[in-house]
């Protein structure tokens, strides 16, 4: 495989004149790709059937005369106002049922038959124009799925479809579903909450206090569901008019709806990775993290997704939008450190990535992103990303082709865990808001790679683990008896807990009590969740924070807590963790988990990170000052590859 | 008094097959009481009109073989989805005037006619079925109101209803109210908000600033009223079939409604209670407290409901729910220290209990609780509770009969000044929520219990105070002369302020100016309140914070602060505190009021605390260490029994 | 001028009996203004049509004879009960789409025609029947523009006339604006939000992401604008009735309307001064900050105010309500230390106030701010502040007249700079709240004060700046060509950044790049906001904080920060500063172009303030010790009047 570069252009915010310079300048630098069109539809069809598509034939001629091979995306993230007009309904309703209206972007339901009847027609107008164009090399749907919330809508639309989905659940005779077999899934005998008719169920917002958490999980599903179903509406119509592969731009962290199941109707998986303001919005890093990291981003987080978005993509995968100077949207905002542009776009090619592509070309001076930078200026000069673009370039034209690896630790990570904790966190983090699993996941991705260790993630279909010497699947609340069966078949050793396999399907506690896994007597007799300033230490060090199983059964008990209880118990290929370990204790228990599945470990100092490949050994220094390891010198925001 | 155990049991969860054996169990373990039915409207009453006794007939008849009272409650918490169809107006709004709807409980209007009509309906068909039946030994009325914030609803139905209401209150000629009067009481003058008629008057909810606090008074009355009639309701119709004695379950710190006017229509007061649930969600104790006391409870709370409440049942009161090991809803949710349950038993009964009753009998595998402990575990094993149970169970089957006794000390609470502390805070307490009468009032208590005393709770209409040496009325806003009259005639020392009778009935400020006490030359120039860092030192030790009256009179000044203003006054029978005094004021305060009233105090170690009746005196040590006082040693989570 | 003072009253509160009282006390107090009347609109015409004048009639008749000089106010800040029923749609919505109703005031959308027109009526029905009574001396329209957040509102109301202020901003062919114009100068085209017509445009609320900040400011530009002709409507009515003077009461801390243009239609400014709520509600001060002041107020906070309001009344300008004690509305309500209520009203004549009213003349013992202390207590006693303001009168009259004084340094402050940083923000501070332009420009103004200055705060339209030494205009965003002009032509200094002309007028980055001033070679490339933990240390001492310039260019550079960028820049006349300066650094920056524009500088200690008219110093020690200055010794709330 090649590796290559690209970037995120938007004729329309330009005069004509102009086009011909950019596309001359991006070859110049040695980018492949030019990413178009996916907010263009007022541009495309100013009214209702009326297309213009002069301006985008001229684009489409000029970027590929250039040399440069375009990504297409579908303008469906932003319908314009005479969509709006044509459905007013077609808006989203948040969890207070307020209308989330036109002005920006993201403004539809996903469950809006008439959206996506609209969607279907705008798809297939632009796959049949450009399915053929020479300079047509890769399409992307929409943008940004789920991006600002925007996955569950609390719609009449979204109620009537989630009516219509439980009944798939429940089939019944003829038509309806199962009305009975529903209630009784969900325990609708407590508190009187029985249903007579799929008719009568609503959404589960607005009610005096929680909600069940089976309504509240099946809505998680459906919700995700309906992303899955738009997006392969979308891929159904190109595939008619273009073979081109189709990719789909994911966010970062986002967990509410199933990028596996997404990701199945694709050829490829992209992410927008914005380090520096993802550190600050979302990756819920502590604040010593944050104000070290400030200008680096999460040493991480980028990382996580890669390895995600890998396995999403079936192995193809791209940083569709790479952040190349201060972005607009964060709480703050700042540059980033020298290095960093470059050290982001290698940490992506060390994963694996085929392609990473810079958001923006040209900083936009109007609207929304006005601050956001691009590769240039508002006024055409070299922006501070551009050099450190133009060294990657060079870098790669020397560079060899490479392959994958498989790395010799697993992850899974579980969407429907995700939702499960969402729906029953049982108590709060410190920050008041519920317990995450995504939190849990990412503290034993941070230990992993703080050893040294190379990850792949793994959906929680897998089946085969042929090739793995250990297996984490912390926190995934129910667990399929095909993978319960699969692991313990296994030769891996497979590390589970707190919460692990601990609800049926429904969202029930199972009986005989969880973890039921084959080869290890153990049973969560009750849980408890923690104040923040309640951990409980372990004897070996570092404590449980926020949740903890207490354990029963006769498994082999291979750490116990100040008070005596189990804390890491094992039996057969299974380790269970019963409980949330804090930073000191994840790392231990990774290690030892490590060492008695036979994987070696290489413990790295300060924010050192370090990335195998079948040919390469990356090192990624996100500290702002050097770091020694085993006789080496690693300057700040650096990165270091050895070729194998 | 013969003291007894009970538990809350729902047999439609269960497989009818178990039941026997659950009834056996129950007996075994040595309880008396088992509660059932309250959340069962759907199983009763399926579809609108069709009643499914069987299944009820079989378990009342199951559970009183097996020798068990059963006290059955009115499904009224939880109407049914197709009563929810009948009636889509029936559901409460907040103030921000969102639909609080189906899913989950409570989800009803107190003043919505036709949901009062559907409940009368339910209510008859219940008590004429069981109101006869030989295991039938009590009744339970709804469940925990204004649990969830229910008792305020914001709906249309309440707007008319709280003008009808008003009408009443300030009756002109004919069936229509005077509203000129209304117009005076409450000042309208201000700001031109004066109205022409009582179909103008809305609710004190979404106005531009502040509403007038006489108007949002009014309103707070109108929705405690609400919860009376809605009760007295149930139990005319219950009394027409049933001998048994009526009760109903209140909660933890609901101050919005009256519980002596509910409780005056019933026989028993019982109260649910969670400590370690309520010391997470609304004691409001300092940081430390909760650390240190996060898996016992608060020291003083649960005291300060059961003296509570034995005044709202007029001397017979439960606990109808006892948390027997973690609960599913606070923010977090530890296990009990091992002790702890026999504890709060135990502490109940030292304040004169009837009855405590465990909440609940089996974990309940699905729903919204299926993480709340019961004594059984999901599985039908044994939970850790149980056996703290039994030992309760097995002392008292060797303990003897006992009988009440009257305190040295009597705390006024008013329910009304609640609702006047709540309608003009006048400033924030330290979290930024208005200052709260409730938080006021325990501080008193809490030093009351800290000189090791027994105290009793009673209601502002009480005018009969024979017996006791010091009354306690803190916060009391309004003061009724007859109440005024009262106190200034007995023999008793009465502690009262800050913001003592500093109201009109309307909530106006009287002229001239408060206290206006009979014998007590002292009146309130102006207040202010005070910054959390901003206390205001006295010259004895501690602070004012908060709050501070300032004083001018003649009244014998016995405190001042440091700047030299008064801080306590006294004159004929009463103490006036001019501020509201911090931990150290408070109980030096509370202590020389008692010497002064010849209340002889034994101030407690630690949490070591101490409640006397007429044949025993109790100790109970909150601390997870063992405590010394007076030559003993009372050990982490223990009680202590002498029996005088 | 002869300096004067005033109260607020409210006869319709009182029995008419005593008001012949009430006016001999005031008189005997030295007042000489009574404001009456804006909150009396349901006493005035207590039916539609139907107007009580007689107790109006008489009240300005005891109050004229008794040598008092009426300031009667327009009642249309509270629409009576009837007026709301007749327009049902009056009301606000707030951003959240609920309504904001009747039961306290301001509960009106300035865009709601109906509610315009009856405005209009009942002005004109007062100007007719007092423009021409003896004891009328002056006007004040309506009451506090802007308080509770009123300008801004989101009713179907409000969107109808923004489309028509827009079609008037954007004009085209006929009564039509030009679309087109429009989408360009919002740049629209990105995200597909182009507009085919007016009727098309909504309100910037509920938007699914932040909205175009182009359609954002153009909103509160317009929302600006209703204030402006809301008041022009009523001033017009009066003139035809009346030669008094018109004034407006403004608050504090209100910046999202254009002070300078409503001030345009008036003779006289006006504003209410509440030192101790504001520094609790609205100053932004520093947790030291408000302990330290908690019963003096902020020592800038009155001043700032005090000169930006003489700019708004073209040099006539009082004080229409001064805090006399404790207010009732803060979220603490300290009483103010002894001495303040006479400092508060000395620096208000320091600053060149016409005149003081206390608000307000008896505590009200009812409604909505019975808690708010009055000089007159409810029992008619003289409350705490009496005798202050009567040492004020006293020392009044010994005073000679005095006239007003140019200051040597002029500080430009914009309303619409705060819109357009209200908009874009881009980064929180450390309260999560965006960055205010109003604090920065605050900021700048403490420095000024604690350098001993005197300062004029100037209107953005200002043209002419002849007599001024140094001008300081930070984070203007906008700078109109005119402006920029007029001050590279000047003599005087000119210090400007961060953010420094930085948008078009339509809310875009100019290209070529900000500042573009003349004669400073130097431009942003990019910007930075920061976080509160990663300040940008200065070389100079103290740092930048929130917000970084990033400059090239060759231009002078005066200072750098610790990584050597440029921090600030000198050309021409401009002095540009590249960030936010801390205190440390805004005082040495400020020195710095004080020194260079020959503007002397006295250094005040502590909290000691210094103002310098053309016949006296003041000085001002709002500390509660007392401090040294240059041998004197100023106690502490003390006042100190040197006459020159
Ligand atoms: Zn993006
Ligand atoms: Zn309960
Ligand atoms: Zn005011």
């Amino acid at each position: 495989m090649k590796r290559t570069l690209g970037t995120c252009y938007y004729p329309e915010h330009w005069d004509e004149a102009i086009w011909a310079q950019d596309a001359a300048r991006m070859v110049e630098l040695g980018l492949t790709w030019v990413r178009i069109g996916e907010f263009a539809w007022s541009r495309i069809e100013p009214a209702p059937g009326t297309f213009d598509w002069g301006w985008l034939d001229r684009a489409m001629d000029v970027l590929g005369n250039a040399g440069l091979r375009v990504v297409l995306g579908t303008p469906t993230a932003t319908p314009p106002r005479w969509v709006a007009d044509k459905y007013p309904d077609m808006f989203a309703l948040d969890a207070e049922g307020r209308v989330r209206g036109f002005g920006s972007r993201r403004h539809y339901c996903f469950s809006h038959e008439g959206y996506r009847a609209e969607c279907a027609r705008i798809v297939e107008a632009v796959a049949e124009r450009y399915g053929a164009h020479p300079a047509l090399a890769a399409w992307q749907t929409d943008n940004e799925y789920g991006c600002h919330d925007t996955t569950i809508s609390y719609s009449p639309a979204a109620r009537e479809a989630f009516q219509g989905w439980l009944r798939g659940q429940y089939p019944g005779a003829g038509n309806d579903g199962d009305i009975g077999a529903l209630n009784r899934a969900w325990g609708n005998v407590f508190w009187s909450m029985e249903y007579d008719s799929f008719e009568q169920i609503g959404l589960p917002n607005l009610t005096v206090t929680e909600p069940n958490p089976s309504h509240a999980l099946a809505f998680r599903r459906f919700s995700s569901d309906q992303v899955v179903s738009f997006n392969a509406l979308q891929c159904e119509i190109i595939r008619r008019y273009s073979d081109a592969p189709i990719s789909h731009n994911y966010m970062g962290r986002i967990t509410d709806f199933d990028h596996f199941a997404v990701g199945e109707d694709m050829e490829i998986a992209t992410w927008d990775s914005y380090p520096l303001g993802f550190l600050e919005d979302r990756v819920g890093a502590s604040v010593d993290v944050q104000r070290a990291f400030s200008k680096q981003g999460d040493p991480d987080f980028q990382a996580f997704h890669h390895d995600l978005y890998r396995a999403v993509g079936k192995g193809r995968w791209w940083v569709m939008e790479q952040q190349p100077g201060p972005v607009n949207w964060a709480p703050h905002n700042p540059a980033p450190l020298p290095g960093m542009v470059r050290l982001w776009t290698w940490e992506a090619f060390a994963h694996g990535a085929e392609a990473v592509c810079y958001f923006r070309w040209r900083q936009a001076p109007f609207a929304q992103e006005q601050l956001h930078a691009g590769l240039l200026r508002p006024d055409s000069a070299e922006a501070a990303g551009m050099a450190e673009a133009r060294s990657v370039a060079q870098e790669l034209a020397e560079a060899p082709d490479v392959g994958g690896a498989q790395a010799p630790v697993a992850l899974i990570f579980d969407y429907d865990a995700d939702a499960a904790w969402a729906v029953q966190p049982q108590g709060n983090g410190a920050d008041g808001a519920g317990l995450s699993y995504f939190a849990l996941v990412f503290d034993f991705y941070r230990a992993l790679r703080r050893l040294g260790l190379s990850v792949d993630i793994v959906s929680p279909e897998t089946r085969d683990f042929a090739g793995y010497r250990l297996i984490l699947a912390p926190g995934m609340m129910h667990m399929d008896e095909g993978l319960k069966t699969a692991l313990s078949a296994g030769s891996a050793k497979v590390l589970v807990g707190p919460r692990g396999a601990c609800k049926t399907f429904d969202m029930a506690i199972p009986v005989p009590l969880p973890p039921a896994l084959p080869g290890l007597d153990a049973e969560v007799s009750y849980v408890e969740t923690l104040r923040g300033d309640c951990p409980i230490a372990l004897e070996n060090g570092g404590s449980f924070v926020h949740w903890r199983d207490a354990m029963e059964g006769s498994a082999r008990v291979l750490e116990r807590d100040a008070n005596g209880a189990p804390a890491v118990m094992q039996g057969g290929v299974w380790r269970y963790v019963a409980g949330w370990p804090d930073a000191e204790a994840v790392l231990r228990i990774v290690w030892d988990a490590c060492t008695d599945a036979g994987v070696e470990v290489e413990p790295m100092p300060g924010a050192l990170r370090r990335r195998e490949t079948g040919s390469e050994v990356f090192w990624f220094n996100y500290a702002a000052e050097e770091v020694h390891h085993e006789g080496r010198i690693f300057g700040p925001a650096s990165v270091t590859r050895d070729t194998l």
